[in-house]
């Protein structure tokens, strides 16, 4: 990757299906040389996650930052960062919400791939946030994607563009654009979990949604044949 | 300062002369018991700043959170959290900004300030950013708070709200506005030399924009007064 050529893309690299599948996206649409990947370690419960995210860098051929954020374990009070608060169903009654909604988590992850992306001249972000088939995070939505551009346009003086292919997929379309772009190996390496475990526990809501995906579109999860 | 109560404001508190004017200006717009402080220890390279900070908010009689994050140095490459650089004058030529811009750094301030008010309920964020007297930040500037706050509403499905009292105030102008809130005392405790000093340097550009602030506005600096 050359630095400072603007036709190069950072993909958001969670460890899971969805940022895996636009890895592949990515690698298709700039070429291989032109993508790298960066993954946070902001104190997630899983540390699988960042173990699966090396893989799949690794496995697709591509580099892989790590980036600590100590911010969220500090601010604590939600599921997915604090030890003490157990994954609930459904949604928190005052809030709206479900209760592993981190506040302002992806709005920061992307404000700190761009700022790499500065530091480094690479001109694309891309990440796998989608409004459908989701739990309702409101930092997934199309609309709050267009205004975080635009923010970090204005505040980095930059052309930066995000890129969010699965923004309007299905998880069953979601599952056929990885296998379209030869991702499905890749998806032997992945993370979806909530409870953490591997093989996944195929109960919590994200292997439920990642089963159903897999089942609709009529693939088997190379994650389940590889266990 | 109770819990859920909408009107009440979070102060993004550097320990600086622009926040400790910003904190006296929520202090009259809310009241005492409605204001609370945040700072953060991104890895500054003057740890006064996070002392004063802790003084000025001591001072006022409010409270002041210290939230940490570890990902501005660990990216690295800007004078105020990397040792191995120098302040310089002027701009850098390539990126055109000064060599202590810390790409995103105000945005990610924010972002985890309106999550800090998500989890408590706050409804207004207060801080010092200015577009003007200023070394040229275009994070500072008022069409990237406006397009930060409307990220953050969608983002986090609030109705938070930015505040930037001094956005349109030169130097000299903030430290009448100081004077006439009451907020001048605390000056003694703030920090603003580039360079860490304290006494300050004198020289550096924070410095001397500070100085020049003061002198027009025909007022002793109470920092250089206390030494």
């Amino acid at each position: 990757m050359t630095a400072g050529d603007r036709n190069t893309a950072l993909v958001v690299l969670s460890g899971g299906q969805d940022s895996t599948t636009c890895l592949y996206w990515a690698i298709d649409r700039f070429g291989l040389d032109a993508v790298s990947t960066i993954t946070f370690d902001y104190g997630q419960r899983h540390r699988i996650e960042l173990e699966c995210a090396r893989r799949v860098a690794e496995f697709a051929g591509v580099d892989n930052l790590v980036l600590p954020i100590d911010t969220f374990a500090a601010l604590g009070g939600d599921a997915l960062t604090d030890p003490d608060i157990d994954v609930a169903q459904g949604v928190d009654e005052t809030s709206g919400l479900p209760n592993t909604f981190v506040p302002g988590r992806n709005l920061v992850f992307l404000t700190f791939a761009a700022a790499f992306a500065w530091q480094r001249g690479i001109g694309h972000l891309v990440t796998g946030v989608a409004q459908t088939d989701y739990s309702g995070y409101p930092d997934c939505r199309e609309g709050t994607m267009t205004a975080l551009q635009h923010t970090l346009r204005l505040g980095m003086e930059s052309d930066i563009t995000i890129h969010t292919p699965l923004m309007h997929l299905s998880k069953k379309e979601t599952v056929e654009l990885a296998r379209d772009l030869g991702g499905l190996p890749a998806m032997a390496h992945t993370h979806t979990c909530y409870e953490g475990q591997r093989p996944p526990c195929g109960v919590c809501p994200a292997c439920v949604l990642r089963a159903r995906g897999f089942a609709e579109a009529g693939i088997e999860d190379p994650l389940l044949v590889a266990q």
